[in-house]
């Protein structure tokens, strides 16, 4: 009824085992294991020694999950609770389960990392074990069953019978013989009409020695890295299902199950629960039964969660001690929780009697697991839908968002989207990555490590503090973040930090700092009265162009657009004195200087010259250029003239964002001019405020990009990646100076704006790690230490270049984690819907943008891998070839 | 050399035990535990069944936790780690420390649960190894070591040989004798003439069979709860530490060994880690080293970071697996790993060489936490100062705020601070709890069990998703959170939902979304050229005394006061028509309307009545009052005035606080004339705005106040108490018509205003959670679910009345989770510092309130037992009183 067969594959010969099943055959129990616990040494490792230092997290940016069939991860709280029979139970439920004749089930069982081998071999336990079942349970259909062992460590091979090294295909790779062994055998039901099912198990990896993978590959000197084993599994996962419903919608089941605890090292050593982040497959976890396994399970479950895993069932061996009752009075009965009854011990069982016993638990997980992946695609499939009808996006207008462009983002790994599609042609629904190049509005940082590292620390932060008010009273992570700050990037100026939500908010209160200090500064208020000096009126100084956020305040400091219009904002009267700056850019290859038409009556000796590199436009000694005078004398004039004019309200603050105009269309000014005019602010005694909600905090390459200006303000905002992009959090910076301007006797004279989760516990504890992790060269790859802290250069210079001299391209500003294109148009407003076709190819390409009108932009973040951006780039330029060709056709 | 003396403490004789001492002492390996395994029964849990209903979390208010030594936690991963074999080795290490003669360094072990007994007793075993290694090592001092069994269950008791159930002192309470047995010896250094050493082991309570506390008070009909054992744990503490300098610093060591893994249930099925949560005492994690011991040590690592622990090192047996390198890796190196030689797997062994290769590394774990603690300690001591210099708190005027006013605040446990604390007379350190009767401005609403709850999710949220950009995407927290806010406080007329980052920037929007609507509606503007009919000007209608936030756009919809000023604000012009409105109480034990003078002319026929009862004053039946006739005619004639008089701008928006006015002053706003004054704006094509940010999610007592006014707005705003309490996060809802307006062909006709972290994850699966489980009568024991859901009543009604009626008191308004009380006082405005003093002698009892000039309040969560807030309410009362004898003396 069933045979045998083992060879390799594509191999000279074939071998027979003559179904030798019991010398592969262990019941995954922790017999094996035991030995293991008498080894000894006396080694003492005591944490002072030498430090770890990161390499770049390489998440696969093409990985591709398919949904078109259900696929869980078998979890477990530790080794030897059961999981494997878990496995095998469930897929002899699957395969075994009475359905349509038409309706053959299939199950695809994938062992990624196994140890112990050939001795412990989990994929030929499920193999062996459904046999046996099929026998016991005499089901109406057939099934075709297989086990394949992919690639085994050469001391591995040892332990097969009759199998020599040199029989095995190909040379070692990484220590690693492909070894093909495969074996399989048809379970045949005597006249059975219906089609077969198809059980396929497979090994990917195999050692010998029965201990952790990581040290497995060390003693066999057998390595399999953690994106080659990613991409070998998602293979194998892809295996048949990418045709057109090659097996139909849920006829195939795919089960991975995971060597030791959810938090075992794999064998790069990547703790697995980590490794396989980036698939974030549902699992079942499966607990441990045990006297001290609720402890264990309720952890477990804990560190999946941890890592943004969905567990769909918890299942454990019942041990007379209840376990479940406390894991449901704990999930409050949110999850199902299944109790298997006792494993035997006895190894000469061949289980049977137990699988027969547990048929109906097996049962329900099966049908668990079919609700909740009916559930999961249910809501997948009517997700885009629903948010066009209830959500008020911002900036978005809504009749120009077809439901079918709507993106469904099921996760983030790091800066990498993972993103639900459906290809039309075939609906064959998978998850797919796409890396997060608009650095989600700007505020993303962190790759997988350190999302995970915040995760934990959130989790932390809310269990230590959730929030607690702040005025008055003083707690750890508000302080450590108010500390940081002032040794970074108030480091020299500031002295007092004051926290609110975001970066608009935060530039409010720079304002509100700014005109009292000026007022103070300037005798315009009376303070035993509280009262200002009759006719009283003030102004801010600001650049054409720039953008300090959307809430009155903030937007009274900006230059009239479409964001300020009645439309927008009836209240808005624009009560600012705006200059136009100068800016560089890349074009043709070179840096240029671009002065704007106001500049033509302080013409300089000849031409505007083109700087040699982009570090020649923030060198120090610009100052002393004859375009710096210039730049002096027309500030000077403008000044002047503005307070000639009839308006006589006084300029009582200057607002810039340093170097870069973000929201304006990632416009780089001229940073001598911006030096020039904090000068002669300074010297009239206009309080000095920088806006560095985009440019700090490494975006641009530095903690500061007060750095590049040389010079520093009285008062800056930060915010977006302060926090390491994940909750919002903004601080107002300023010095001892505009703070002393709000001391007094009452409290009226105090800055009395507030908001209820000012310096709320989770932002600053995000910001304190974001804010060490990011300059900390052990942590931070691109970190270059030597002098000032900085960024190495992440956009490979000659692809810059090569962009920046392209036919569509008109300018290309590329400094620290930005690099923005603005492509040649007739429109280059903000209301331009133009470039939008460029940014919907690359979706296809795996990188996520939003154009700005004409401009695009990548942005990454600071510990992103020069490699993911040269990829980014190739790609962007790839399109606009296109783009360019398509255009001249 | 040393006595062994067993005696019933206050018992009428004494037993000797003669020194058998291998009865009692089995090492704490799995060996005992082993047996258990075997047990097996076929019971299956499939979690369909009953739900699971919680009540209060009843944290005690008292807690004090002693600082003036160091007190240290000793977790483990799972059972048979060698937990009490670490606690004897730092336990010896730190009394055999050579330390100068006048300091003998003393320790205190507590077991607070042990199972097994007398089989097992941990606190036996540290006693025992103790002099065992101190004959070993012979020391330089004496020491008087002592063991003692506090409590037993009555099958325990029946393993001690000698002792009968009538020896003991007392009866039996909740199934457990008080046993008292004790033992002591003298360990004598013969001719030492430095002072001896102590060492005091305690078992607290102890049940016969080794099998999980929950299972044995079950089994032995021997109950101990939460609340008991933490008090009991505390007396224990605090034993001989209260005193000025009883040991000195640093002279006394707690070590409390937990029982079992860190999520191992205790005695009531409380989780361990959750159970010793209120004392967030730091530890020493007993990490696994055997194989798959490195999943289950950072499993559990990452359990104790859930809830909001601090680990100070991890300690792990060698089994020659190197799991230290992994742990090490993980930790980024951030904590110290040691590790033990293997342990001797024979019982005969006395492990007294094993001790001896140990030595230096209990040394090392010994100085580690010194280090730790000393840290700690001078952490606390410079926080106040530090944040004093750094810091800007809002509303805070920094110098009224010296350096010991400033509260340093050292964690969160559900309703209460952990708040540290020094004794001036006697410099006796400690952390104590306060109520946080602020809610911390009025976001606060989980009890420890929501707020671990919300833990994991954020950690969860953090891991899956980081922070996702809004605008043309959805993700799961987002559409979950914008469904479950249309279901519920926009139920039956909000259809969008637009998400910002606090209430004042929900506020501009509302604003901005309001004047578009009234704009489009009465064809003020020209969609094909985006811009306004000429000389159109909007302002909005608000009544006096209202708040809106601090933002300049939230600002101009408020009445000028002390937060509008030119010292806060010089570009405030308030632009707004305000109303007066008339406002209701409880004064003298009667429920009054209080009508402001504008409301002379409308004369009523007699006096103005007081409600039978604060529901009267919701009814439903008022509108047809002769008072709603005058409320109508008021507010139609003041509006027909406004547009009469020079003033040209439209009205273009109503905006209220429904019910109650917070930031004003806790006025509770007559809610006849809210919705009167509604309704005659919906006559007029005024679009309405319920500013909610404060009033909704329960604080009121009903999940959005707009229940209270019997009529919908258009636009509604929420925010605080949303997520709660633990993440800034805010929503504009909308109807579809008010969407409407901004539709168009152009993405200028959108609503441009957006925040970086709109929507952000974290944010939206706070809310979530809170919005489910404050209104789930599972959860929430406080909802009576029978019609509309409501709250129970909070605030003892017969108390309120005594307040309202007492000599010093103007007024009380309670609702819902709000207990406001106005003090008589001859300065009633914001400035006023009065009520501080209160305020003050309130923190001593455990009370953290913060004045609203002369108004006091007490607000809770909306899970708070009603007998907590009625001892809140009761502390006031007295305080009050005490406060009106001295006025009056």
């Amino acid at each position: 009824m069933a045979r045998t067969l083992i060879f390799l594959q594509n191999a000279r010969r074939c071998l027979l085992f003559n179904g030798r099943l019991n010398l592969l055959f262990v019941p995954s129990s922790s017999a094996s294991l035991s030995k293991l616990a008498g080894s000894q040494n006396n080694r003492r490792c005591h944490a002072t020694g030498s430090r770890f230092t990161r390499s770049f997290c390489t998440t696969s940016v093409n990985l591709e999950v398919s949904l078109s069939h259900p696929t869980f991860m078998v979890w477990s709280s530790n080794t030897g609770v059961g999981k494997t029979l878990v496995s095998a139970g469930l897929a002899s439920s699957i395969l075994l389960l009475e359905t349509k004749p038409s309706n053959p089930l299939n199950v695809q069982y994938i062992k990624p990392v196994q140890t112990g081998f050939p001795i412990d071999s989990d994929s030929r336990c499920v193999y062996q074990k459904v046999s046996e079942i099929f026998h016991h349970r005499r089901p109406s259909r057939s099934i075709f069953a297989s086990n394949h062992v992919l690639k085994a460590s050469e001391p591995a091979l040892e332990g097969l019978v009759g199998v020599r090294t040199e029989d095995c295909t190909s040379g070692s790779i990484d220590g690693f013989r492909d070894l093909g062994l495969y074996e399989e055998r048809e379970l045949r039901v005597p006249g059975s009409v219906h089609e077969g099912s198809k059980l396929m198990c497979k090994t990917m990896y195999a050692w010998k020695q029965p201990i952790s993978p990581h040290l497995a590959v060390e003693r066999e000197s057998a390595f399999v890295s953690d994106s080659v084993l990613l991409q070998s599994l998602q293979q194998n996962l892809l295996f048949q299902t990418r045709e057109k419903d090659a097996f139909g919608k849920c006829q195939l089941w795919n089960i991975v199950e995971i060597a030791g605890g959810v938090a075992s090292p794999g064998p790069s050593g990547t703790l697995q629960c980590d490794l396989y982040r980036p698939f974030r497959l549902p699992g079942v976890l499966v607990g441990d039964g045990r006297l001290g396994g609720i402890s264990g399970t309720i952890s477990a479950y804990e560190t999946l969660k941890l890592r943004g895993y969905d567990v769909a069932a918890i299942i454990l061996e019942d041990n007379g001690l209840s376990n479940e009752e406390s894991l449901l009075s704990y999930l409050h009965n949110r999850l199902p929780v299944l109790v298997l009854p006792a494993i035997p011990r006895d190894l000469s069982d061949n289980l049977m009697e137990w699988f027969g016993k547990s048929w109906d638990v097996f049962g329900s997980l099966h049908s668990i697991l079919v609700d909740d992946y009916t559930k999961r695609m249910g809501r997948l499939h009517e997700m885009s839908k629903k948010a066009g009808t209830i959500f008020w996006w911002p900036f978005t207008q809504h009749s120009l968002v077809p439901e079918e462009t709507v993106t469904v983002i099921d996760s983030r790994s790091g800066e990498n989207f993972a993103i639900h599609k459906v290809k039309k042609d075939s609906n064959y629904e998978f998850i797919s990555h796409q890396f997060d190049a608009c650095a989600s509005w700007w505020t993303q940082g962190p790759d997988s490590t350190l999302q995970m590292e915040l995760a934990r620390d959130m989790g932390y932060a809310t269990a230590r503090y959730g929030h607690i008010m702040f005025p008055e009273n003083v707690y750890e992570p508000a302080l450590h973040c108010a500390e940081l700050l002032l040794l970074g990037v108030g480091k020299g100026w500031a002295s007092r930090v004051f926290f609110s939500d975001n970066g608009s908010t935060s530039i409010e209160i720079s304002l509100k700092m700014a005109f009292r200090k000026f007022a103070s500064d300037h005798a315009l208020f009376c303070p035993s009265q509280l009262k200002s000096v009759e006719g009283t009126e003030f102004k801010v100084l600001a650049l054409n162009g720039s953008y300090h956020g959307d809430t009155l305040g903030a937007m009274e400091a900006q230059a009239p657009s479409p964001y300020t219009g009645f439309l927008q904002q009836p209240w808005y009267s624009g009560r600012g004195f705006f200059l136009d700056p100068p800016t560089v850019f890349c074009s043709n290859e070179h840096w240029n200087l671009c002065l704007p038409q106001v500049f033509l009556p302080y013409k300089l000796n000849g031409e505007v010259p083109a700087f040699s590199s982009r570090e020649e436009v923030f060198c120090g000694s610009r100052d002393s250029s004859e375009l710096a005078g210039n730049y002096s004398n027309y500030i000077h004039q403008q000044l002047s003239l503005y307070r000639g004019s009839k308006n006589c309200a006084s300029i009582a603050a200057l607002i810039i964002e340093p170097v870069i105009h973000g929201a304006g269309g990632m416009h780089m000014i001229d940073p001598l001019f911006q030096r020039v005019l904090v000068r002669e602010c300074r010297n009239q005694g206009i309080p000095i405020i920088y806006d560095e909600v985009f440019t700090g905090f490494w975006r641009l390459g530095v903690e500061s990009a007060a750095e590049f200006l040389g010079c520093v303000p009285d008062i800056a905002c930060f915010a977006k990646l302060m926090t390491g992009g994940i909750v919002p959090l903004s601080v107002t910076l300023a010095t001892e100076a505009v703070f002393d301007a709000f001391k007094g006797d009452s409290k009226l004279m105090a800055l009395l704006h507030g908001h209820s989760y000012s310096a709320h516990a989770l932002g600053c504890t995000a910001a304190a790690k974001a804010i060490q992790w990011f300059k900390d060269p052990h942590m931070n790859p691109n970190i270059i230490a030597t002098g000032n802290k900085k960024l190495r250069e992440l956009w490979d210079c000659e692809m810059v270049s090569k962009l920046s001299s392209h036919s569509a391209v008109k300018r290309v500003v590329s400094l620290g984690t930005l690099c923005a294109i603005e492509l040649k148009a007739e429109d280059s407003g903000y209301g331009s819907l133009y470039a939008i076709s460029l940014v919907r190819q690359l979706r296809e390409d795996g990188v996520y943008m939003r154009p700005l009108g004409n401009v695009i932009y990548l942005m990454c973040g600071p510990c992103t891998s020069p490699q993911v951006c040269y990829q980014l780039l190739s790609k962007v330029y790839r399109r606009i070839n296109e783009l360019g060709a398509s255009a001249g056709a």
